[in-house]
């Protein structure tokens, strides 16, 4: 049965979000996989790959990481990242991830990397943002945040895998003074 | 309140999909906007944005169209595209829906471009690929299926705005013989 990974835990969907009825685990007609299906008012529940927007904020050589103040990997480092929300440009998703979460505001946003993350249903996309000034200050999920240069960035420290893929190609770019858009898969968290 | 878009319908949640109970409709506290929270369960139902990954299949400068036998837009042209699903890859996802709708298998896939379409909560990834031989057939979702040249391409017969805007986009690339990667707001359906 499929499970619906939210905030880091799995759910099984069980009941109808539109009549509350009980809901089936079944192959409809036409389809080629299984879905929840409530047999009372007849809507399928797709369940999809979330989005999640993050950013590599830039000044002078130096990135701006954050380190985490919530589960999963409390006190871990990373770059601001998040769920795209409904009505919001993924560009405009970094930007907020990145103020939420460092308290600096970033412009100029290239897209950099697309990660597949199959095995929690995710979606990373990956900016390069311009930092508009110095200005920084840890948020409600931050227990710090600081301008690393390149020698001081802490990688047996970053909270997952997909940053860690992201930030070491994103160095190999920056030697070769050249930013191709990227595509990748990630395995593990 | 937030509306949920399915299959071009809207939708309005109603039950918890954990023990279904009616949800209340409110801002919770450290949150920044009002989501769909379950008051006997706790659960926060959030909804995000959904992608929808295609691909335009090239062989010899000619591309792959198929025409929708399906809603909305029946009748008109289009690439193959379709929801990504959970598990699956982004390229998978194309080479997948080129095969249902076309009956031709794609290889080599590029990322061509990414399209926010806040309006109806989705985010379109489109891919180049490369038709791997000139058999192609209508599949279930689709009236016919047809390579075009350029000068072929029928624009006002085409199904969405996105898919004008990738290929217009497409095409003037083609002439650079340069393909960079492409972000976009597309407004209207």
């Amino acid at each position: 049965m499929q499970t619906i990974f939210k905030g880091g835990k799995a759910f099984i969907v069980k009941y109808c979000n539109q009549c509350g009825s009980k809901l089936s685990y079944r192959i409809s007609k036409g389809d080629d996989r299984p879905r929840f299906i409530c047999d009372v008012c007849g809507i399928i529940h797709y369940e999809n790959p979330k989005m999640v927007v993050g950013c590599i904020p830039e000044m002078e050589g130096r990135v701006l990481f954050c380190r985490r103040a919530i589960r999963p990997r409390y006190g871990k480092w990373t770059i601001p990242a998040g769920y795209l929300e409904n009505g919001e440009t993924m560009e405009a998703g970094a930007i907020r991830e990145t103020l939420e979460e460092t308290g600096a505001k970033v412009e100029a946003l290239k897209p950099f990397g697309l990660y597949n993350l199959t095995f929690i249903n995710q979606v990373y996309l990956i900016f390069r943002g311009r930092l508009i000034d110095d200005h920084h200050q840890a948020g409600n999920e931050s227990l710090e945040v600081r301008l690393f240069k390149e020698e001081e960035v802490p990688w047996a420290e970053l909270a997952f895998s997909v940053i860690r893929e992201a930030l070491h190609t994103y160095y190999q770019d920056r030697l070769n003074e050249f930013f191709p858009f990227h595509i990748g898969d990630i395995q593990e968290a």
